[in-house]
């Protein structure tokens, strides 16, 4: 698997990629009726480095790195990432979120944080803690499940 | 105290009340070299609606209210308050808060939350529990404070 920046050729993988994700409303707080541009601009928003995961020639999965917040809390990174569809299961997450774990290092940043990882995700929760992220709070019923009505989202960081 | 919507004509009192905040650098995640076009732009964005605490004819503060998050998360609402240099300590922020609640409430949110409340903001740390917010989270040495060198961060949260 090579983990690379995104390049404009594959702006059309990636909205593919993001299109289930934004329709399922199940694990990021976006607009379900997003318009597929509007994914794709939240994406790569001018702040936020992208990167795509390629194997075998396909793009499985992609992710973003951004400074969390401005100013005194620049030193802090945070990232976003979603694995494609039929792609599940072979690591794509882990593989990307230990690359943007370096690469955020050599960017200089301190640490690294996810302001809202829904509760009911715990297959990402699992692996965010395998490599090694901690629960620092707890949103109580912040996130409006689709299924499963009002339910937490955490708020997890490590140091780098 | 009157606390109104923001008008055009309150503009030049917004930036004047904003610039020690922003260029002390030690309450908001902002950059201290922020431009005051930039500090305005960021305080009154097309998501915020911005308010202003009006005393004797004079601006004392401001606010914006916003939605935390979209999506699944659009319930939960967010707020900043700035007080102008010269007008603390008369409750000035605690009638903004208030104030915001009610607001809060009148548009159909359920919660509303703070995502990063310097540590070391003593004051404001106590008027939102004061005013029934609960600590839910605390993110280690997530601000350089000017002064103060690597602080924690609070995320704040409460129903309404």
């Amino acid at each position: 698997m090579l983990i690379r920046h995104a390049q404009p050729e594959d702006l059309d993988d990636i909205r593919c990629i993001l299109e289930p994700v934004i329709r399922a409303g199940e694990t990021y707080p976006l607009p379900r009726d997003m318009t597929q541009v509007e994914a794709l601009a939240y994406w790569m928003e001018p702040n936020h480095e992208t990167f795509v995961a390629e194997d075998d020639g396909r793009l499985v999965g992609t992710y973003y790195l951004r400074a969390n917040q401005p100013g005194g809390g620049a030193h802090v990174a945070n990232c976003g990432y979603v694995t494609a569809r039929g792609a599940e299961g072979r690591g794509v997450a882990r593989r990307m979120c230990e690359h943007s774990l370096q690469q955020a290092r050599d960017r200089g940043y301190l640490a690294m944080q996810f302001n809202f990882v829904v509760s009911t995700n715990e297959r990402a929760i699992c692996l965010w803690h395998r490599t090694g992220f901690e629960t620092v709070g707890r949103l109580p019923l912040a996130f409006k499940h689709p299924r499963l009505g009002m339910v937490d989202a955490l708020v997890m960081f490590r140091r780098l």
